[in-house]
């Protein structure tokens, strides 16, 4: 079986997922979306996908599923308007920035009986999704405490930062997934503190640039993250998971394994400076798991409800925060 | 100028006390006194020091100097004594479990003009020393964030947890210490979080064994800590301090440094098992540095009000633990 | 400017470079040929190559270029036809197992101007290339002594052994490539010892599989290699490279980056355990430059001779092995 | 039982011994002689040791044993003059230059069945006992390959070098010793390979700087050495033995283990800088070593034979050097 697939939105993440689509032998990328004509007739000059709009994209006969990677205050209304026109979605994160919008939204999906993926890529990096394995496997026995780091290698503009929801919608965001996908029990507490140390600008937008958290589980698990807009070193992504038998970690990654050793000392290159290719793996491995569990016939993950459960997380961070108070998650 | 030293108690830490006075070259061990004969006598043969009772080395022209490792629970009356009789004097920490306690006692030191240094041996180790000084070089430019991981190989008896005052007061302490000498900047809030995760008796007995801490001082630099009583692979210790520039960390010790490959993959040995072999530089630094102090008439440092103030944090943390808020530190 | 390419052999590495010329924008796959039918009708069917004989891709007028991926008996043929006809050749290591042939053939290729290029795709791989940088940007100052360790996860059937010119010749032939790529001189001596410590049938097959060499140039700097048929650990490929101002090195490549910790200690995973995964960017990387040569008209490296000195080093160090004697390498 | 030792040769390395017998519970330093009064009279000072004439030690009742730290060429003759006596003896290595003065030295031994431990300090390195142990436990299985690096900080004094008997035999002859004591046979075959890269001066007193060794054993194992009197990252000291069922190595130490991340990358301070830093342990594990065998009437090992082993295949490897041919050892 052969999954059709329609690109909404052809820039830099959809480019991104069309190399995914276009190279599954298990996919085809029939159509593609964008305001921007330019950047949708690249793709299609790639890989053949035919330049459509949305409207004619919801009305095909030959699409099966949707790529949504428009800008997140459209993520909504496409799901639900895909959801509705009984095609598969995977729709980047997030869903949107309100919970009731995304709650309304997966009451659409739910009722529509609709196949919905979100896009939290880092579980399907393969040194993450290692980590996870050994964690399923037994390795460190029963899960106790998990440490996560991550580290941008510099602030966004803080025109984006305005929009973005701020540091916990938009970057915590990942980690709260990430430490529900390794925790294997739900948050139902958390602490965070913030403060502005990188940017003054980014504090005038009403936001953090630097902020630790602590979450906890009903059993008493624990999860800490660190976060920091800048780090001059590049993109700090580490997790390590502490356990009753033992610890498994996931180490940083860097473009080139080399050592250079002289009178100062053996150095080794800083890390990835940008998130696509630092996670070049985990895009083309999460659409591959979308398309495999459509070709199969079962439910794709991470769904909705982690999507709704991550921001959830955040918006408790967030509260903690303002109020110097451990908040409870529902 | 020869320190020349008393010794109270000669149990385990105060034999490694005992042969860091005894090899350095501006100190003799003179005296020693322990309610076990025979604990006393072996100091006494291995460094020529006079088995005495605390009061004949309190009232010794002698002795310039004590080192306390008495019980915890003499601490303060011995240090108080001896700051009247004139000595200078090393405690271990801690100086006591109560803050209130330990601030009387600390109003008779500065009465008597005492000299006294509180034993946080980790300061001195010189992996943590080193991490300290790129600091203060400069190297990771302003301080931001630091994360302190700490386990311990496995839980000490129930009994000892009793007596302790908790596992912030006994473990989490060191990682407060480390903490304000590594942020550069005091502590104002405390949020933490506290579970019985390793032995249900530790919670039968009042206390947690799994704990994650965030520090917050007035500028917003924060500090993460994260302790288990216990750890498969080891003596877990590991400091990370990201700044404006850079990050530096110092890594953690292992007995000795090989590795194995084979089909399962490369292994390096488990990290020491214990602290005082993990720590032996750092014990023996310590009193170097308070025999160079008294020998150039310096203040030695940490002091007495360091010991408070990673007393309180202590306090503090507990009290977060118990009422779900952040707690304001004075 | 699109090079327009032939395929001959269509196995498992024509699979690799088929993919490496349809991926890349400047490039385009028209034509396959294979013995098998079968393997051809597959590349064809993914990259839209016709299928047709030797005979017509090398009368084709719509193809610039061919990559020779038969086996290493027709390599020299086949540069020779293609030479003739006016193709730019990319050709799989080595041109021909005896030196005689190859200059022969280079002898035709020099003849008819044509381009070669010799698949040496180790100088590709990014942490290789990345070493050699560094050298280049005088990181070392002077190159002294290089070290290179090359060990395969296990030996290859004892038939091929028996095909292969031996493992001089078909296994540390990369390892003199690579010792020349970075010491920046050409060896004039070489000293080898080889035995038989991992299979025993390898030896009755005339063969060794775990040798030591030394190379040495006429200013005396040093390459010395090792090489093993079988590592439990994986595919162990390091090079290091000292000199007067410093040392750099690569590192080992794994397919996941993770650590486990437990009473037995520190676990990464094992290594790579084939080739074409370790270099799977090599691969991709050397037909780019091949592409990029041909586009903006410059000679592609490694060449012919790049070839002929390796295969030059591979006979010295088995007469070296074969008379207790350093050889001189002309 | 408490062995009494004279220690003969109060220099650099023959304080390093003193203490090393000084602090050992089963050792008392009763004598020292040194050719320089103030030498001898500061380690008497130290350790309560009687200054005497090497003859006095000699006839000394109270002297079970002597440390032997004089100048090279003293002591063949040294260590026959106290076999005559009785005493048991530690030499620092060599034993001699001079393979012929070597060995009578050794008959002499052996007539008067004295007790000779020679001192190869690195098989007391905990690291390198550590990788030896692993080989003894079986992890590697059968041994195949060995690498040994082995760099200096930087060259020693030309007049030095005119004394050493040159770099064989005064620096690789410790790599030689590891390989035996690593390959578990004997070598019976050594190819060389020396050049001068580093200093020029060094070659003109009639040495080499940078030196690669290949050594064979009857059935067929190889060790590989490389060696350079300059290193400009510190004392580069790595093994690595590789077996049929995997591959053991000992890193490189450093004085501390932290790592410090900019925009440059991560560093690692430099290695330690000296042999006796980087030895500390080893030089006092070895005279434990030999203590321990004297306490319990065992051998100790490494004995005279090993001295002469290693000192065979220095001359092997100049020879190897000068005849351009690998040299069978007998």
């Amino acid at each position: 079986m052969t999954v059709r697939f329609g690109l909404l939105g052809a820039g830099r993440i959809g480019k991104v997922h069309a190399r995914a689509v276009g190279s599954n032998p298990q996919a085809k990328l029939v159509a593609v979306a964008d305001a921007f004509d330019k950047a949708a007739k690249e793709i299609s000059a790639t890989y053949g996908a035919e330049v459509r709009s949305i409207e004619e994209i919801e009305k095909a006969k030959d699409v099966d599923a949707v790529v949504i990677c428009t800008p997140t205050d459209t993520h909504a209304d496409l799901i639900e308007r895909f959801a509705r026109a009984g095609k598969a979605i995977f729709c980047e994160k997030p869903i949107d920035l309100d919970v009731k919008r995304v709650a309304k939204c997966l009451a659409t999906v739910e009722k529509t009986k609709a196949t919905l993926m979100v896009g939290f890529n880092r579980r399907f990096d393969p040194h993450f999704a290692a980590v996870k394995k050994a964690i399923d496997d037994g390795a460190i026995g029963k899960v106790e405490m998990a440490t996560i780091t991550s580290r941008d290698p510099g602030a966004p503009p803080v025109d984006y930062i305005r929009r973005s929801g701020g540091i916990f919608r938009d970057m915590t965001i990942h980690d709260f997934d990430m430490a529900r996908f390794l925790l294997g029990e739900e948050p139902v507490s958390v602490s965070a503190h913030a403060s502005v140390l990188v940017d003054r600008k980014i504090g005038e937008a009403g936001d953090y640039d630097s902020v630790s958290v602590i979450l906890e589980t009903a059993s008493g698990r624990q999860a800490l993250i660190s976060n920091s807009r800048r780090a001059t070193y590049g993109y700090d992504q580490r997790i390590e998971v502490h356990g009753s038998k033992g610890m498994v970690a996931a180490e940083n990654q860097r473009p080139v394994s080399i050592e250079l050793a002289n009178d100062k000392g053996y150095t080794r290159p800083p890390l990835h400076d940008f998130f696509m290719t630092r996670y070049i793996d985990a895009y083309a491995n999460e659409i591959s798991a979308f398309i495999a569990a459509l070709a199969k016939g079962t439910k794709p993950s991470p769904s909705g409800a982690d999507g709704l459960a991550a921001l959830k997380l955040a918006d408790a961070a967030l509260k903690s925060v303002k109020t110097g108070k451990s908040v409870a998650v529902q």
